[in-house]
């Protein structure tokens, strides 16, 4: 009896998963009057795709979300603006185009022709029956109004398209649906790129919870094994080592990549009692992560434009082998810190499958990264040889077992990717509370204020209930 | 009697307008079996705000509407892209942007604080009560995101947003509304130059109307004074010069300059029996047109730099004294023939009020012409002192009679510019339908192409009925 009791406790709200979503969750619940909540995070960490690094030398920089996006309209940028402690880039500067073969790419040459194939898309897509990967439907635009254009300025189009898809949704744009990816595509305002860490954003708002709730609240290596709900009063949320909270409302900001596992002996099963009702579970299977990858090269000095904000490396062919990437078969973007805080490094963005075999490297991992980048660099070197890296760090969300991936990106034949927020808004019981970044329509889906804005929501709909 | 018979004549459909959705609606109505329509003609000529000037050199180019914009959807270009008698240049290319200070100003330095600003409107204009001019919006953005942007880049972002607002409107910045300007703005697809000039699109259609149309039922010079619905079976049409068209349906393809007027006094006044509805007046007294003026100088020679597309002046201040402009008051656009179509020759966009001023000159025209223009054309020339023009043309919209402007524009403080088009599809009376560019929703208003769907529109219209 006692040790049954010992494995029981009892809570008006838990929240599952110590990220952006569930922390401004309990932050709103709490400041309402009901601190009476408890956060269960599977890994050994708060923040969930928040990790800001930070290196022996001073660089800081984001392994994970980097950017305020939707400046003009992000709760959390304009929150923090005037906050000394929260600094930013506004990151509006030069960039540079480039490719193996030409050192600079004015853009006034692929511009015009990549928007149109983009109004290609929405004018053929939206409404269609038909579904085509982004790769796709530059062949169909090419076949029908390829003709205006020049070879070299389509190539270039192309290519451009290529890596605004790849690195906009982290994935190879075979797997991105045309049909989808246009609608939401874009920000209102320009984006701001944290030069303080999205670790120290996650500390204001941590800042803003009861005392000691971190420390007595936030529950670490918690991950829950299963959520019981046959109950008509209350829901039971059983944790992996075999501690159940018995709650009122059970708010879930796991990522989708976890909530669609169906295989009850992968490790971070979620076992639901009753099951999720099918549609439910069907959304979900049709929701994917891509997993933009960060990799970051530091040197002891720069030797590169220092004013350009980023270099834009166009990709000159596609990956021959998936297995085996080689140089210049991915398009990458370098962020410039040299620009953004004075640091000589350079930040490359990555996307699957590149992302997930720079992740998989074990023996000889800052070779075989710099085999394939070292290219890229030398190409904006002003100095030869390149020199080579102080330090390499690089991004591993495919493979935290929690995350898997990035955030979700509209994949080709899946349907529209907004059904599963339909979904998961109006859950299948008033219990049962979704949040996180991938539960917002618009511009802020798979964002930080996204998440945020998704933890308040959730708090708002409990309280409502509780009034 | 005699003489009473002689002024009446009867038809089943009445068109008001030579212009393409006049002609347009002939062609289908005439294609689907009703060949007993007339068109009638205020002007001395066909075309409306069409008007392709050829000079003596060889240069063709457009005073009115030059582009075929939205390509990707523009049915008529989609109908003539393999004829041979028309010629366009995708307007593409390479494009300089200076000032009185600066020989060339890179676009990054504006591009996304330009906009950000549009989307700071979208965000603060679209629903809310107020209303504002899109000068008004700048000096709002400035005074509550400014701070995010050097003062340098910011100046330029405002002057890229006056010229962008000025051009595309016709209008000074300060009468259009930041409300409903940039719903509307883009278009799907590049722009397509009319190198034969919208004069050989003209021939084409035209060339679809039965044999002998246009020299039997095209009657110039006949403006409609007066049309009479007070019947409930016929519709009387009654030109100026006391002729008596009866019909069953009238299309109206005027321009809402000339529909709205209200004065019986003012010689191009169209009286109504019974009057127009009041809420069908009001509407129209909400409609305003901008007037964007071309400029063409032709000269000798090529001595600018032959592979830029179009040159942006940006001003450097505000007008002094409206009825006298100085240089460098006004954002200009120059279109380099040199490129499109290999004369040496160079074609300046102008707005309100300046684009009238010049228009309305009348001793040393161009010496007042080129007094303004060529501390412009100076900044971009290559050689010192600058050539002199050989020949300079200018438009005259605003003082045509019976056209005074060139398209309407969202004017600050007059509401939404759809709601007018609600009442022209939709009519008051089912004989009386409405047509021509302004007539249509979306990025074809204002357009050939919308004026060409809203003919064929009305044409299936009246077809429908008399089934």
């Amino acid at each position: 009896m006692e040790r049954h009791k010992s494995n029981h406790s009892n809570h008006k709200v838990v929240i599952i998963g110590a990220g952006m979503a569930g922390i401004k969750c309990a932050i709103d619940l709490a400041k309402n009057g009901v601190e009476d909540t408890i956060i269960l995070e599977a890994s050994d960490r708060i923040g969930g795709r928040l990790e800001t690094l930070k290196t022996p030398d001073g660089l800081v920089c984001d392994l994970g979300a980097s950017w305020f996006h939707d400046s003009l309209t992000n709760p959390i940028f304009n929150k923090v603006l005037d906050d000394k402690r929260i600094k930013y880039f506004v990151d509006d500067k030069e960039n540079l185009f480039y490719s193996e073969n030409e050192a600079k790419i004015d853009q006034w040459r692929f511009r015009e022709v990549l928007e149109e194939i983009m109004a290609y898309g929405e004018v053929h897509g939206i409404g269609s029956e038909k579904d085509y990967s982004v790769a796709g439907l530059c062949s169909m635009y090419d076949a029908n109004r390829g003709r205006f254009t020049a070879d070299d300025r389509k190539q270039l189009a192309f290519g451009a398209m290529r890596q605004l898809a790849e690195l906009w949704n982290g994935t190879h744009w075979d797997n991105i649906s045309a049909k989808y990816c246009f609608e939401g595509l874009g920000h209102t305002g320009r984006n701001m790129l944290l030069t303080s860490g999205y670790e120290s954003v996650l500390r204001e708002e941590i800042g803003e919870l009861p005392p000691n709730y971190e420390a007595g609240k936030i529950k670490l290596n918690s991950r829950v094994s299963a959520i019981n709900y046959e109950d008509t009063d209350k829901v039971k949320v059983e944790s992996e080592n075999g501690h159940v909270y018995v709650c009122d409302y059970v708010v879930v900001t796991v990522p989708h990549t976890i909530l669609k596992l169906s295989d009850p002996k992968d490790p971070c099963y979620l076992q639901w009692e009753p099951p999720l009702p099918p549609t439910f579970a069907a959304g979900l299977s049709k929701t994917e992560y891509g997993s933009l990858g960060k990799v970051v090269f530091e040197f002891d000095a720069c030797f590169w434009h220092e004013n350009i904000g980023r270099f834009y490396a166009l990709a000159t062919k596609e990956p021959s082998n998936m297995d085996l990437p080689q140089p210049w078969e991915y398009p990458i973007i370098f962020l410039n810190y040299q620009l953004i805080s004075n640091k000589p490094a350079l930040v490359a963005l990555t996307q699957e499958p590149l992302s997930t075999y720079l992740e998989s490297l074990v023996t000889s991992k800052e070779v075989e990264i710099w085999r394939l980048f070292e290219p890229l660099i030398s190409k904006i070197s002003h100095v030869s040889p390149t020199p080579r890296p102080k330090r390499i760090y690089n991004s591993s969300w495919r493979s935290k077992k929690h995350i898997r991936g990035t955030y979700a990106y509209p994949a080709r034949g899946k349907g529209d990717p907004e059904a599963i927020i339909t979904l998961l808004e109006k859950s299948f019981d008033t219990r049962i509370r979704f949040a996180g970044a991938e539960s917002v329509r618009g511009s802020a889906n798979g964002c930080v204020h996204g998440a945020w804005m998704s933890g308040s929501r959730e708090a708002q709909f409990i309280l409502s209930y509780l009034k």
